[in-house]
């Protein structure tokens, strides 16, 4: 018998470890998930999980199908000798409360992935409007935004991932060949995101109630995904503002953005599906599908699943981009940036 | 005790009788729904349910939920005398099979509300190109589009009424204010249905297991219904074509379209919701919500319930529109069409 | 257009008034159900509807479903005036909030229905033991247990009324002919309930993605419902205890008892139909069916539809009672319970 | 980019592999499950999946999300040369349909663990009274009844492995250690699976709408299951016959087992947590926990997650066991016995 609750079981590593690694906030679905990958990780050494509402319980108490026996402690509890014998960590706060505990694993010599908004956004201005004050604006500048099929390089070299949000994820991902193409004259992306994506805090709008049998769009003016995708996609060369609305839809995990896009100019299948057979070559969590994905095609998993067409009635171009909100959406992502920035190959741990 | 099973209840009627009906096509969703409002209904006698499949059980043994005793008969069991003693028949086939059902009950004198598309495009060439061969042409002109709010004169004088399919109902009524002021540019409308719009046929794709934990778009370059939306549009002045896709999410019943309306010129937060307030100033089905509204709102009601916005970081107009497929989408706007038809307040037995 | 948040709408009364009466503690989800279906009610005017958390909005912008436009007041805004002009009122409370709650608008000469379970146990003791100390025990005596077909006679003559609890009602119903007729030697109760049982209150329990994609038992040693169940079954015969233990399922309202009765003497199937049937003969809200019910057959019904049949391989004879737990399991049962109590058909304003 | 469709991939095999076998009737639920284990198993060679209804496809256009590039192929294509040059086979026929090629296999000396029904009742009557004819009934003394825990000696001396049905394994690992130990006077199993038990088979009963916000009990007077699960407790010393009755939940996956044993003499908390501690010590695929299961904790585990406890109020024995019933319940067992037939660790490839 595996006994569940005890805090004694034995991290499962398969190869030899080439780092170590915590995990701040893994009480929250993005960071128990971070935590449950690292667990299996065959090459990073998983050395601690702190949470703030959660201390004194084990992971696998909260979370018992991650199946993680280490114990939730506070993370003052680390500091500092054991912070200063970690390499890595990966921080999962609410928004706001990030950039401080951010800035001080850095001072400890820690190569962080923060998952929070708090450094995606480069601009300081556009990250006051939508999340007022910063709490480390020296280190703004010096985040690597971490879409790693787009700034691979960069995150090799990086000392600090700004882990994009999922939509952004799926968004970009989706319209990033056109962009860089200069063949977007404007954008509509709808996006459907299960309920995990609003976070494990119980509240009206994440009761099973209030979500059970029914579909609505939400910050219908203005989700704060929406400047994340437009600072990619400027730096892919789409110098616009695209649409964007979310949507609840009745399932736990998985995200689906349909993105329909008027092109600069006539574009018809076979080019559409060239250029993105082009830009995802060798990619090994982008997939290019015949058929339009569900988000059940990429549960549990960290693949982006991409469908192109054009509407004949229209010319317009549809692309469907699926993934795993939790995954390549929050913690499957982040642990694929942090294997490049610690040498590893990016697929590790993570298939 | 009150047998559920047995064909010998009794009609609760509460007023005075005015006609007498009859469903044919009964034990489908939407047959089934439109005898169960019958059943219910104050005025009017319903005397017959028809069903090629289910004839000899009762009605509700195929769907005890509705509570409606009768026994589901052949269609031929009617003809001709019974089907002479009738004022009025719903039919719910099939596409392509309802045309000639429709052509001999109307030969028999009766009022007919189709439920499928056979009747819902105008244009012949238009009817061929998504269906196939139409089974009664000469029907075609002498049948008003059943969307209630835009044509309610020429329904009350109607002998034959298409209803609207369920798509095109959310999306012209989310659209149709913006489009008589001329102010439709372009417009993309993703819309989410739950699977009672697919049918009660069991298929890979009604499955439990394949609907469950997923949404997916389909039929993403050319729905049926993006013909009917175009029809109706362009009765209202806008003169191009919308993008029109559907997505399948996990629920019942329910459909919410998602409206994305680059306008020909400025418009603001006010002027967009006075040209709302004033379009569907009176009506008894149309409610104007100012948050978006879920599909959870209008369950089992007749009501399509809307929300406009304009988005800001775009200045595109947003309109949100939900209603229940199986009610306004189907089987409650064809009562609602019914009862003008019968010169009966068109809310009977429909709140 | 409705315009559905403001607080001017008309109650469609639609006979004559026999009643005015008032819901306190509409803002839940019984006390909400309980005010939409008065608010529909032929024969009672709704006069007031009242929140502790909610004051200040409409019930239809909490319950946008429900359409009732009324604004949402606190409790205080009656007394003492507005409360004498009243004739009844439905209170639905938390358990040991309600019971003084109770005993003022007694003290108003108002009678009462109920929902919280402060008056359902009649023995002081076992209340504490299960409840803690009783706001009202001077009442206890005084209150009618609200199961209406087996208490019909009391009701009609109460001014207090204690409605069951949901999980009692269903498998009180399921198991009382046989408790009456003297044959349950051994009962097992496995109730399921959707998520509407648990309360509006957001809590990790009722998060969506901990019930999706699940299920499981709770309250395994000692539900509340348990002496309610005994207390009702004693009284029809059975001086025993029932294993009763109830489990959370993914739906949001429904619940279905699975009664497992080892006899206390050899019967068959016909017996045990004839038994039903003659029980329950002409009661308008049970419903005998042949085939094993699911909760979707009674979803926003007062209906409570039980099948029964006799294990061939073990002689035990099991009962299955599905009923709505918002309805029959609460409120629908309040107004069934109001209207005896107010002398009207028991059917008024339910069906 | 990993294209999807292509049948071109390579099984991502990391260990020295100890044989290669095949899984006839791929494309069903548990056939395709199996597959996706043996796809990614370390040891195991997966040779051929084959289908009779989706041969010609790939296994992941079939089912995306095991992304198992494999082309399904017709049985027929692998007889006689290529079958010889294999070691085992797993069987996911429907019951009936099973037999013969389990002969046929057999005959080509294949390892076999046979999914269906057609090999679990030793008792040849017994089979015919439930599924009718046998069609290798030769066969039928020689097959090991592969519920791992209770008869891995004999399954790894096995070349013919009937793997339990799900409900079999989730009831007879919670009441096996109470059998065992002679406490079990008499038993009640209330069972609630999701929608992959009843099949890939599209049918009124599997339609999304069917299921979807219901619960229903079904097969109330003798599921199949219920004399596997009586042959395999009298094997362990009861000899008695328990109630049993499943139920369909609204999830795809997962099975729950509520089990409520009047036990023989009176049984407290800590001789029954002894007694299971002691049952299933070491077992790698057991957990025992404080708190019921819910299904959500095993989800995609081969792992069978069980609390016990005892009533207070009645002193009946509760056990809960929650399973999902595609792994523990289907494939992940059926390869843990094959990796017991080849030698291996029962572990490999399923954690």
């Amino acid at each position: 018998m595996s006994k569940p609750a005890s805090a004694t079981g034995t991290q499962p590593l398969s190869g030899v470890p080439v780092a170590r690694a915590c995990v701040v906030g893994a009480s929250g679905y993005a960071g128990a998930l971070a935590a449950a990958i690292l667990w299996n990780h065959p090459r990073i050494v998983l050395e601690a999980v702190t949470s703030r509402g959660e201390a004194g319980r084990t992971l696998q108490e909260v979370y018992p199908r991650y199946r993680v026996p280490m114990a939730l402690e506070a993370l003052e509890a680390l500091e500092p000798e054991r912070l200063g014998a970690l390499d890595a960590a990966l921080v999962s706060y609410p928004h706001g409360a990030a950039a401080a505990v951010v800035a001080a694993l850095r001072a400890e010599g820690l190569r962080v992935v923060d998952l929070s908004a708090d450094f995606r956004l480069r601009d300081l201005e556009t990250h006051r409007a939508w999340y007022g004050e910063h709490g480390a604006p020296e280190l703004l500048g010096k985040a690597v935004f971490g879409l790693t099929e787009l700034h691979r390089a960069e995150v090799s070299d990086a000392d600090l991932v700004a882990n994009p949000g999922c939509y952004t994820t799926a968004a970009v991902l989706a319209l990033a060949p056109l962009a860089r193409a200069g063949l977007i004259e404007d954008a509509v992306v709808d996006a459907k995101s299960g309920v995990t994506g609003a976070g494990r805090e119980p509240t009206q709008t994440t009761h099973f109630v209030s979500v059970s049998e029914s579909v609505s769009p939400y910050a219908v003016d203005g989700h704060r995904h929406a400047p994340e995708i437009d600072q990619e996609l400027l730096g892919l060369g789409f110098n616009g503002r695209v649409t964007f609305t979310p949507h609840l839809v009745p399932l736990s995990q998985g995200l689906l953005a349909s993105c329909y896009v008027t092109p600069t100019r006539d574009v018809d299948e076979d080019e559409l599906g060239a250029l993105y057979a082009e830009a995802y070559e060798g990619e090994p969590f982008i997939e290019l599908a015949d058929d339009p994905p569900g988000v059940s095609d990429v549960r549990e998993t960290n693949v982006c699943r991409i469908s192109t067409g054009i509407e004949s009635r229209t010319g317009r171009a549809l692309v469907f981009a699926a993934i795993d909100n939790l995954w390549k959406g929050a913690s499957g992502q982040a642990v694929q940036n942090l294997n490049l920035m610690l040498g590893l190959d990016e697929t590790e741990g993570l298939t």
